[in-house]
Formats: C-alpha cells, sequence, structure tokens
C-alpha cells in the first residue's frame, strides 16, 4: 500500500487572524494517525491584520507574514501556497484567517475573491477528481471558489443561520460539533469545529470524522 | 463523580520562542477526553525573543508579549500566572519558551533560575501533593524547580545523551516519543514528545499515556 499524501493550507497562526490552530493540529493527528503524510503551505502576504487574541482588538502598526506565522503551526516545514501541487487529498483548517487572509469573506459576503493561488489548486484538486475537507468556516470559501464549476455543492458550517451557504450557491448540512458532511459527488467534505460548541474531544470528533470520510471515498 | 481541573502553563505560541504549539493542543486533547476542564496560564512578561520559524534566525527588533502569543493558543481563555491557583493538576507542555521564558535554560545550565511566578507554582503544586506533567523540555524546568525540595525526581526528556537532568540532581529515565515516566513518590509525570522523533500519532500517545498516569494516582 502506497503512504498517501495531503496538502494543508494554512493562514496564519491564531484564530482571530490566522489559522485556528487546534484545528490544524487535530487534523494533522487525524491524518499522521491514518498514516497519511502531511505538508504545508501558506501565502507569502502580510496579514490582513493582527488581532491581539484576549482584548480581541486590532493592534494598529503590527505587521506579520501569513507564512511566517503559519511556520510556527507546521514547525518551519512549510512552502510557498504558489508551489503547492495536487496531492492525494486537500484539507483547510478554519479561523478568520481563511475570511481575511485568503479570502476576502471577512469584508464581503456579495462580492467573494479568493486568493488566486488557493482558487487555482482548489480547481486542480477538483479536476482531479481528489477529496478536498474543509474545516470551520472553510466550507465557505470552497463553495465560493467551485462557483462556476460544480453545482449544489454539500457542505457544513455548523448551523448556518444566516443562510450563507445558500448564498453562495451551495446547499448546507447542519452539523454539530462531533458531526461531519460528505458531497460524495463533489468530493467535498466539511466539518463545523468552532463555528459549533463543543469540547476539543469532539472537535477532534469531527475532524477525524471527516478525515476518515475522505480516505474511503 | 467531581469534574477535575488542570492549570497549563504557556510560554508563547511556536516552538522557537515560545510553547511548541503541537504539545499543547495534544495536552489539551488528552485532558479533555478525560473530562479534565482546562485553564490555561503564562506569564506577562516580553519574549526573550522572536525567531522566524522557517529561517531559525532571530527577528531582530520585534518584541511580542508571552501572555498575548500564548492566547493564540488558548483562544483569548488565559491569565496572568501570577493569578494561577493549585488545581487538580498542573501541565507545562515544552517548546523552546520553557528555556527561553520561563527559565533562563537557554542560557546557562549552570545556574538555572526559573520564573519566579512558575517557581512558585510548582512548589504549590508540589507540597499539595498534586501531580504535575511536564513535557519536552519542561522536566529539566521542573527538575531545576524542585531542587532543594524533592531528591532524585525522575523524569524523561527522551535520550538525555548530554546527562543535563542528572546535572541538575535528577534521575533520567529513556522513552520513546510514544511512552511517558511515572515519579508515582513524588508525583511527577513526564513525556519526550518532540524531544524524540517521532510522528505527531506517536507524540500524541506518549502525552496521553502521561496524562491518564496522573489521573490514576
Amino acid at each position: 500500500m502506497n503512504e498517501k499524501s495531503a496538502a494543508m493550507v494554512l493562514s496564519g497562526c491564531g484564530h482571530m487572524d490566522g489559522t485556528e490552530i487546534r484545528e490544524a493540529v487535530l487534523a494533522l493527528l487525524a491524518l499522521e494517525k491514518h498514516k497519511v503524510k502531511v505538508k504545508f503551505f501558506a501565502p507569502d502576504i502580510e496579514q490582513k491584520e493582527v488581532i491581539n487574541h484576549i482584548t480581541k482588538d486590532a493592534l494598529a502598526g503590527e505587521k506579520r507574514n501569513v507564512l511566517l506565522e503559519a511556520a510556527r503551526i507546521a514547525r518551519g516545514d512549510i512552502e510557498d501556497l504558489k508551489k503547492a501541487k495536487v496531492f492525494d487529498m486537500l484539507v483547510i483548517p478554519g479561523g478568520y484567517g481563511a475570511a481575511k487572509n485568503l479570502s476576502n469573506f471577512a469584508v464581503s459576503q456579495e462580492n467573494v475573491s479568493i486568493l488566486p493561488e488557493l482558487q487555482n489548486l482548489i480547481l486542480e484538486f477538483f479536476k482531479a477528481k481528489k477529496p478536498i475537507g474543509a474545516i470551520c468556516i472553510s466550507p465557505a470559501v470552497l463553495v465560493a471558489a467551485l462557483k462556476g464549476h460544480a453545482h449544489d455543492v454539500e457542505v457544513t458550517i455548523g448551523d448556518d443561520s444566516d443562510g450563507l451557504i445558500e448564498k453562495l450557491g451551495g446547499r448546507h448540512i447542519k452539523c454539530s460539533a462531533h458531526q461531519s458532511a460528505a458531497d460524495s459527488k463533489h468530493k467535498i467534505f466539511s466539518c463545523p469545529a468552532y463555528m459549533q460548541d463543543g469540547d476539543v474531544y469532539q472537535i477532534y470528533l469531527g475532524i477525524e470524522n471527516m478525515i476518515e470520510s475522505m480516505l474511503k471515498c
């Protein structure tokens, strides 16, 4: 049996301005538990903002680079997102970094634009029929990136009481923290993680459930 | 059955200048899986340095606060280490932050000094006979903090080929990534994590093994 490989796309380090740290680590754990080798990627761009994670205020004048901050989670073993190629699967953890650095979701939900290197990578995986897994708010990024390429993609971001996924042209599946949604037709997988209440173990179960569905497909 | 509680002490966010992120998240996972409620603490001090986690170089002139960076792992739910009190157990993940911010290990292994608020907290837990668990390089900090209060404390930092633990007055137990060491007499528990080679799942097994030993004692 060949060892499988996954690309994981990070957007910084910390849920208020980058990747949700726990989601990235728990996805890594679920992947390595199932013998999947993980390669990290992040865009070499400036963070949209730097947030004080206690007060939740933006730190005026402070600048950080998404790739360098993501390297903290990746323990330095990370490359520019532009260099990413098609692996056996793609995983995108959540955190506001997905809405601020990987896309403009935090600013606009009407005219959504996705970072070109991520948009290209998502389309490459999709066209190669490789499974894509998105966690937390990232499924919304995924639906937006696939607009015009896939119809009625089914994902979860937990409850989606605002109807965000429908607005983007997708279908929303309600899930609790320990659950995940599988759109087998499009090979799109998702779980709500910190979009729902749940302790870290519940969130791990949801992420592991998603990873296992990706491996089975 | 009463719910147990743990204090976890962080030293920043990123293994080169703060807490090893994965060790903190995996310890949190193991604790919450076993229904232990975790409260995070970190010192409200400036980091000794800020490291570029790709090049491993120090970023001259850049300053970060240990408590604010640790808040990224804690999702904002963290307090000044000075406010920590005795919970059912104490857990200290590793990363160079333990050697740079919580102690002066990175500078001197001869005249070791521990951050006073951490030294006090460790002694309070020790005197209250509550289990203390240390991961990666943190067991060395623990042995140094207990000098004069406990003899021949047994810990692991993996191989310890330099004899650091013996030099500090402790006894070293060799462990692989998936193992942990238990000094039941002193209620001191440790595991090597990233001091040893091992994938994230092996490291999780070592940390979970340590947490389970702490819960049993």
